[in-house]
């Protein structure tokens, strides 16, 4: 007799995929699971990716042969990354959150674990097919949203300092002009962070200049990954020219006036 | 007619709990979703709960009553906690993982979007009805695990800083001892973080003296919030004597030495 119920294992393979993302799970697995034969797990997988897609939940992938097994991506779709980068805005454009100098106070919203999963899911969507192995931001506004874009595509996290930190080991420094305020900084690595090689995925909050951003492929290249694609949650407009190309925003933003109780912020083109 | 069937809905229902930890869904939400009648969800859902009860997967709870619903709570039990443990345990032993000083090497550890949900997961758990609001930490190495923390109690997250930032606003500041180096440090929080009154759960990395503990608990009392709980995922035998009580660690370290390539790990009390 078979121990759980079609119903209770498809509920549960999903539970299960879906609290892994990107992790191959094999047949044998949920086979020993619930007890049951492969073929009823193949079933049961075929049901669960029914559901997934028609309720636009992600996608379930299978892949055959003695390495294979199932997997679940997570996937926003368009129209649903859209729906949620506007309300983002609407959020975003209160004019409370003006802070005199006319910059925007955001760290609520991009450190609220529903925003900063949902962003990560946006950006592994849209990078699935890179082949990122790590996830780098630098510290520290940054860190929520590269995080959880890490375990979207299930991948490490790399978390470049601004100082050198005795428990980071030995590092590798450059030192960089932030492409705002021209001043020089430094950043580090951790030599045992990233082998050479690897493919990284660049996720910041924001991105004015762009000398940040610059910074962290120059600091790539002097330990030999290879950078596949830089994704910031906002951009501003001015300066039009940044100092990275290849990189995608989700969201502009344009004038910030405390006076006129202003903040002109909008999705960015790829969601436009 | 039905648009899906029994198996489709409960693992669409559980799909969208477990993605939303501790958010209410109300019975209406699922009955438009899915266009079924009301007493057909209700089934649904005492299906959903018994098969993610049945494989540990935490606990799906439903409340009555006109501002009632049901929702999905992360749940860790006492054996799995114990299994996760003693392997992140096994990990950090590694005597290749001593850096000079004696210190740990485990940013790629703490960083590992596994092992920082999971942990994030055993800490909702132990502090599930301890009326948390917000969760606290201060940057850089405890983020991840306080991000995933407030996703599974799913509550806001505030990150403190160790030095004025402009995109923070006003902030009010504590001037503190740290207990291990005996140096004068500053934290701030902005006074847009967390509005008087409310409960707030620290979570860190690490605890030597508590220094840093001591330093954010004062910091919120200054804001008038109200301490509720202190998590930390690993603290050191010595000092025996902490600055703060009432705290919990899930691992403790005792000696490090690079020459004899030993690291004395284990876990703590809570889980030993």
């Amino acid at each position: 007799m078979e121990k759980f119920k079609r119903n209770e294992r498809v509920a549960g393979l999903i539970k299960i995929l879906s609290d892994n993302p990107n992790n191959l799970f094999s047949l044998n697995y949920f086979s020993e699971l619930f007890t049951a034969a492969k073929s009823t797990i193949s079933e049961d997988i075929a049901a669960a990716k029914k559901i997934v897609e028609q309720i636009s939940l992600g996608q379930i992938e299978t892949i055959s042969g003695a390495a294979g097994g199932v997997k679940y991506r997570p996937y926003v779709e368009n129209g649903d990354a859209i729906g949620f980068l506007d309300e983002l805005c609407e959020k975003l454009r209160d004019p409370k959150r003006i802070i005199p100098g006319n910059y925007i106070y955001m760290s609520d919203v991009i450190y609220d674990p529903r925003v900063s999963a949902k962003v990560g899911e946006i950006f592994a969507t849209h990078f699935m097919n890179s082949g990122v192995e790590y996830v780098v931001t630098i510290e520290t506004k940054g860190i929520t949203l590269a995080n959880m874009t890490a375990r979207a595509l299930n991948v490490p996290l790399v978390i470049l300092r601004r100082e050198n930190r005795v428990t980071e080991g030995s590092t590798v420094s450059i030192n960089y002009v932030s492409g705002s305020t021209k001043r020089i900084q430094t950043m580090f690595v951790s030599k045992r962070a990233i082998p050479e090689g690897k493919k990284v995925l660049i996720i910041d909050d924001f991105m004015k200049a762009g000398g940040t951003a610059k910074g962290i492929l120059d600091l790539m290249k002097e330990i030999k990954a290879e950078v596949c694609g830089i994704g910031v949650l906002m951009k501003t407009i001015e300066p039009k020219e940044k100092m990275v190309q290849d990189y995608i925003s989700l969201l502009e933003v344009g004038e910030v006036d405390e006076h006129k109780g202003l903040i002109n912020i909008y999705k960015d083109m790829l969601f436009s």
